[in-house]
């Protein structure tokens, strides 16, 4: 008992990993070697996809390779779509999202495996199959229509396009592309530790996933962006930001989308690719006043607060103007670290440790039940 | 990052708490202060719920409100049972009670809210509802008849029924409550872990029971005691049990049922219980070989490995002799912790740090890709 207590296991290391790191002191986010930001600005999702499973970027061949193997698992059973449907309409997204991958669950023949090659398959499996449980999941629950995956687009495509029900173009594809990869790995956050500490038990890979989603909910965590965005909405105008923010910052009111548990005091490089992004799709949407709002939203609370803006807050406009639903923000979140999440796990079994830490016991001593 | 690595945070402090302690010095299982080996000896498992809901142990009367609050929370939803039966036939009990438990939170209409009093009637639905997923989730999807609970039969009675579709005589709903008493709480394992990491991020307390289950499927955790009983089985005779383990031990496998992370040395005390109840309820059924087998093998490894047994190596025969499915060993050790769970969740969300750990990198650096 000689570790000293860090709430929330604040700077405490949990795992040793090959996958990702945050180095704050460079403001690098580094995955597998590789700069984050360099990958969102000069490759695509599944180039990050082949290089957090395989553990190098893969050549033009591999990703096409990678690519037929996800669309070749696009198939989906019905029975889950029913599932979905059979929940109370209107269930919170996240929760249809976790029902849906706890129960696809038990339809891999796989499942039991914790081999490599099994755990990889796996891994392409939920990446086939957890955008389609995030789009045809929300849409039979709301009692709108079925959307079939098409093996036709990109994989990035295709899920845009079975959240919207229209073909991206090809700058709604770009955009949307490098937010899942900016979105797709990020060191130990929450829902990241919780896959891996579960997946040491030898538990498997989707009880594992069910985990992160649960976490991801919260609005500490992935609930950020819809919170951002609602945010937004209600400010309305540039003015209507000003008075907002300075009215929650006197009442002292959270307000998400600033800040994070490791970047501190610096910006979050990730925010700073989705801001670009913004002043790009709003341009193409007329929409130039959402990027001056969130602007000048950016600009008092690094005066008032000393705070950044973290991914989420740049993140929800952008998938705004992509015609996502402000409801399905957070489960594409999940989706697209999915793969992350993936990566840990397998991670973890390959070289496991069981998680069980410690307490500091705080209540009384010595009592003494009567009968 | 002055804080050394310690895989799989052995030994880490991971949280402050009021709830529970191992003080493995003084072999004692603390609850709120009462030693749990007392508590199963002379209260039954209702008071436990009180102790660990309230934070004292409940008066007769208070005994009885819980007990009529709980029976008052038997409604279920039957689109769960549906979607239950829908999921492939013989699918893994621990996925089909993950699944059940990720989707009754759809039908809560206090999810989102994380307040001290809907968080308790969350606790007392859960712990209404999770035993009838054990139960008729099994049969449902295993195309047995369905079984309603009963509200004349006690908590603990109605709990067995389902499982067995047997009224439980006295002794065996004495040695069943012992064994609910003694799964119900134990510090910080695997999954009361995992489901406070969820619960800090403010998401609900579904969620982070769903984690839990996911945890608590795993050999390394929950899982272990079906391993147990189906070594037994296997070995068949006292004879049996010599040569199997004997067997094992060369060849170098893990012998379930043995060690624990927190005891390491040292007896679990929960297991001698456990083994007392085996010699009631084996002489009940006419089975002292079993007993006998048990002893056998427990001598064995402490003469071979110097290792003890845990929990799982004696309530294993006990659920057995009990009548419970083998598949259902460790759906009911989930079911009953679910009190110990939900008691962490409530005092996660009254007092939260959000977890977010920190990583050792041991990946490559300073990669460039050129597209």
């Amino acid at each position: 008992m000689s570790v000293p207590y860090s709430a929330g296991l604040e700077n405490v290391i949990a795992s040793e990993t090959g996958i990702s790191y945050l180095d704050v002191d460079n403001e690098e986010i580094v995955l597998r070697g590789y700069d984050l930001l360099e990958l969102a600005k000069r490759r695509t999702y599944l180039d990050v996809v082949g290089l957090l499973l395989d553990g190098a970027l893969p050549t033009p061949p591999q990703r096409t390779a990678i690519e037929e193997k996800l669309k070749s698992e696009y198939g989906f059973p019905q029975e889950v779509l029913t599932m979905l449907q059979m929940l109370p309409i209107n269930a919170n997204r996240m929760d249809i999202l976790r029902t849906g991958i706890s129960a696809i669950a038990s339809y891999d023949l796989e499942l039991e495996d914790r081999s490599h090659g099994a755990n990889y398959r796996k891994a392409i499996r939920l990446l086939a199959k957890v955008p389609q449980i995030v789009a045809n999941g929300f849409r039979v629950n709301a009692r709108l229509p079925l959307v079939e995956p098409r093996g036709d687009l990109s994989y990035t495509g295709n899920f845009l396009y079975m959240i919207t029900g229209l073909e991206p173009t090809e700058t709604e594809e770009k955009i949307f592309d490098q937010s899942l990869v900016v979105y797709s790995e990020h060191e130990m956050p929450n829902s990241t530790f919780a896959a891996r500490v579960i997946a040491s038990t030898q538990s498997d890979m989707y009880g594992a996933l069910t985990g992160a989603v649960a976490s991801l909910k919260g609005t500490l965590h992935g609930g950020a962006n819809e919170a951002v965005m609602q945010m937004l909405l209600e400010a309305g105008s540039a003015d209507g930001v000003e008075a907002l923010m300075l009215g929650k910052l006197q009442r002292k009111e959270r307000i998400m989308g600033f800040g994070h548990r490791v970047y501190m005091k610096k910006a979050d490089p990730r925010a700073l690719l989705m801001k670009e992004a913004l002043a790009e799709i709003a341009e193409v949407r007329n929409r130039a006043e959402l990027y001056e709002m969130c602007v000048i939203g950016e600009e008092l609370m690094r005066r008032e607060k000393g705070l950044y803006p973290n991914l989420d807050y740049y993140a929800a406009p952008v998938y705004y103007l992509l015609g996502i639903p402000i409801e399905l923000f957070t489960p594409v979140f999940l989706a697209a670290r999915t793969i992350g999440v993936c990566a840990h796990v397998i991670e973890q079994h390959e070289n496991n440790r069981l998680f069980r830490p410690r307490v500091l016991y705080r209540g009384p001593r010595n009592l003494h039940p009567d009968n």
